[in-house]
């Protein structure tokens, strides 16, 4: 069984969890078994529509 | 006055502010004088019946 | 455009989402331009009156 | 020349270099030039059936 | 709006810079959005037809 | 569930694989729940009866 | 003689160095003794108008 | 010969050996073998009654 | 309550301490409530007039 | 008693503790008095005739 | 096969490429077989006579 | 000018500056022009005889 790693980056102006599932469900779209989800970095972007919250996050999945 | 550090892992289906309450809170069910907490890794695990959110977190507490 | 980067310490009995946003908000108090945050750590305190969460955040803005 | 690094975690039950060469021999199964292999990291699960010697490695390979 | 990070290493025999946009260009003849690209490591390969510039380079790019 | 972790360096004549084992032997003598291990540290000794190969290890544990 | 150091970032889109000493340019407009600069991270944002070259820099200069 | 490693936190207002020394003296009141101590932080608290330094101390001893 | 964090660097051609004073007094000269330091880097400058022990230190203090 | 440190890479096609060993058996050709060695990273490289194990390791030995 | 490492600084008031030219162009003066050089860190030191560009980097070269 | 950097471990049983300083003293033993040094690691011993400082300092002279 040999997992494989990718880099993703959520975002949500609700919270971190948030911006953490905006990536996994992204990657769920495409990946069928998506095992663990390590949070590299949370960032925090201002616009004039106020606060969004980042979370680069490495998503590791089984290969079939 | 002497501070020793022990590292917990903590999990919850809610969020990673929980998952971290858990593993203080396990801490101090045999720890008297926990001072503070430091945020190691945010990670998710993704099972059968949804997503779990952990935090790594060092403890430190007064030793006696 | 240079942009400046200068680094603070927001509290909150919150969460670490209300950390982050303190340490924001203090800063937007005095500066114009406050384009992104980095969160550099995650940390909690525990006191007398409960557990307080804090963030500490990388504050990037631009300089006139 | 451009490469390209991927990140997969190899397994086994033998040992660490086993296990680099589950992710390698996974890579080479769909890659045509992987030139080179960093070892991240070396990890051991503990299951019913024993240790299985986990070895997560960027590899690196030439894009066509 | 989710973002992929991508590693990719480009080469050059005249600069770093020109390294990096190897990598950069390699990076846009397959993908349409590129945003940005983070430096993560600068190298010389000294051989018999002289030194060549190495930039691995992490490519930020939108998911469609 | 809360795991816990701790810090061993385990060693042997043989190879960094035994010296690992060395270390999840050890903690195997006193802990029931070990899930996984991970290599922080491979280091090697040289004294007068040859080559000692040492592993950092930080164990991971089910806390009662 | 104590020195503090703060941190800017510099753009060009011309080079990396070009990226530094803007930075380097804007402290020195309102700071006397500058005496060295640390390169953290080089970085390009691609825009509709190119590449920006990017360098984030520590500047050290000496306090009165 | 198996060695374990604990995290202290020891204090002094003399100085950061002092400080070193502070750790290393209340994990030899309950450990027999300490044999050797990494340095991994040094701080200073400033309070009413002057400034105590801190070093934060990873001490290694055998285990029986 | 908000906390800011600067990087200075003191000097002295007694030890490490006294450096790290040199910083912690300069700060005082015009900051209010200096909480803590973190000491970042230690080193030594070697000039015709001996040896220079310098101290880089982050200086966190509570923002009015 | 005063100690150096050198770095090197071995190599071998066997696995990592033999491209440990060639680093070792090359630095004790020239050097005495080697105490104890630091494995930095652990690589493979992957050629016509198969793969080689790659270890860099740091040396520590006794200046005379 | 085995390579040594050695840490060098050049300096240029071109650039940075002239800078990492200079370390290796010495590195060459009394070594046989350099074969890739890692840059380390980049830095720029300001004086009476302008701005010196300079860059750390680690030299591998093969034994004889 | 090129400066090349080393690294040595000095010893001492009075503090950390005296084993900075045995790693200087034997540097000038057979370097002309080393202009600073670096702190890597503090350390301490423990054995029969009492407590043993040591520092690990990389060392950097002007080549010739």
């Amino acid at each position: 069984m040999v997992f494989k790693k990718i880099t993703l980056i959520g975002q949500s102006d609700e919270g971190f969890e948030a911006a953490v599932d905006d990536a996994v469900d992204r990657a769920e779209e495409t990946l069928e078994n998506v095992y663990w989800v390590e949070v590299d970095e949370l960032m925090v972007e201002l616009g004039e529509d106020g606060r969004t919250y980042q979370a680069e996050a490495t998503v590791a999945f089984k290969l079939e």
